[in-house]
């Protein structure tokens, strides 16, 4: 790997694990093994690094959602596998953490990433459930955008309530309520 | 107000504007308006501090809670009057954001008033499910410890969302979207 790649890994791992108020550049340097000359060399700082980092988990994320979601199988399918996804659960979501993080949210350039990918989320999420919902396969009465933000909250708020707990189970408790939104019409 | 009032006061703030790790002792002091001599008198240092004040917090927060979901009126109405309450969504949940505080997580101290006010919202969301569900008012289908679990998530996820866009709009989504959990039966 290079070192240019060592210092990005470290960074999104340092972001997920201490967020940006959390971590020191020294810190960086020590677990991508990297010096303070060749992290100046190869980002202008910290905020540029984490800048980087964190475009890199968003887009990540995207993808693995996305898999998901524009995978086959009916809208109510497709939601499943999103919601039931496995995850690391007691780790939290690398870019949901962000939001708690008042450097990242004071900072517009370090926000837009963070904002960008729950707004496609939300956004794709709410298409399919439209789709269910033209199919017939799904509840007439959902309004796509609000059970789109109720499923993408489900998933971020189950990460708050299993990290209280250090437990996986409330998040699996949340995933299957909100499976409960998308009961195929018997 | 009493110097030790300002002190707590004064914690609750930086813990939900910046939370444990990005809090230090000399901007308790300058927010309390105290001296250092004085705030090492009533306090043994920062993390007995944060522990009495992420106490009082979860106290305050597991009152309002309790307020809408011991009210009076149908299971619904009281579920119902949780997820409309009016929050500072942007500001994020005092109680949650913690969760994605490494050094809170990390030490079982500062975390039990997190665990145990998360679990008593789990469980006391889950009795006025269960209560609807007996009487016949909510769906059948419902798990009680399921859709509690999901509510409980909607409205901590919800300020993921807010929080990433700086728009309360999709917290306000995610409720009205768990609002869909418990549609009376018709």
């Amino acid at each position: 790997m290079s070192t240019r790649e060592r210092l990005l890994e470290a960074t999104q791992e340092l972001l997920w694990e201490r967020g940006y108020v959390g971590m020191s550049p020294k810190a960086i340097q020590r677990e991508a093994g990297a010096g303070q000359g060749s992290m100046y060399h190869h980002f202008a700082g910290k905020h540029d690094l984490a800048l980087a980092a964190i475009r890199r988990t968003a887009e990540r994320m995207r993808a693995a959602a996305d898999a998901d979601l524009s995978g086959p199988g009916t809208a109510a399918d497709r939601i499943g596998a999103y919601l039931r996804r496995e995850r690391e659960v007691l780790r939290g979501c690398p870019v949901g953490r962000l939001t708690q993080d008042p450097d990242v949210i004071a900072d517009p350039e370090l926000r837009r990433p963070v904002d960008e990918l729950f707004d496609w989320l939300r956004t794709r999420l709410s298409e399919v459930v439209a789709e269910g919902v033209r199919a017939g396969e799904l509840d007439a009465a959902l309004d796509p955008e609000d059970t789109a933000a109720a499923i993408a909250a489900a998933v971020q708020g189950g990460y708050v309530l299993a990290r209280a707990a250090q437990s996986a189970e409330p998040f699996e408790h949340a995933v299957r309520g909100a499976l409960g939104l998308i009961r195929t019409k018997s």
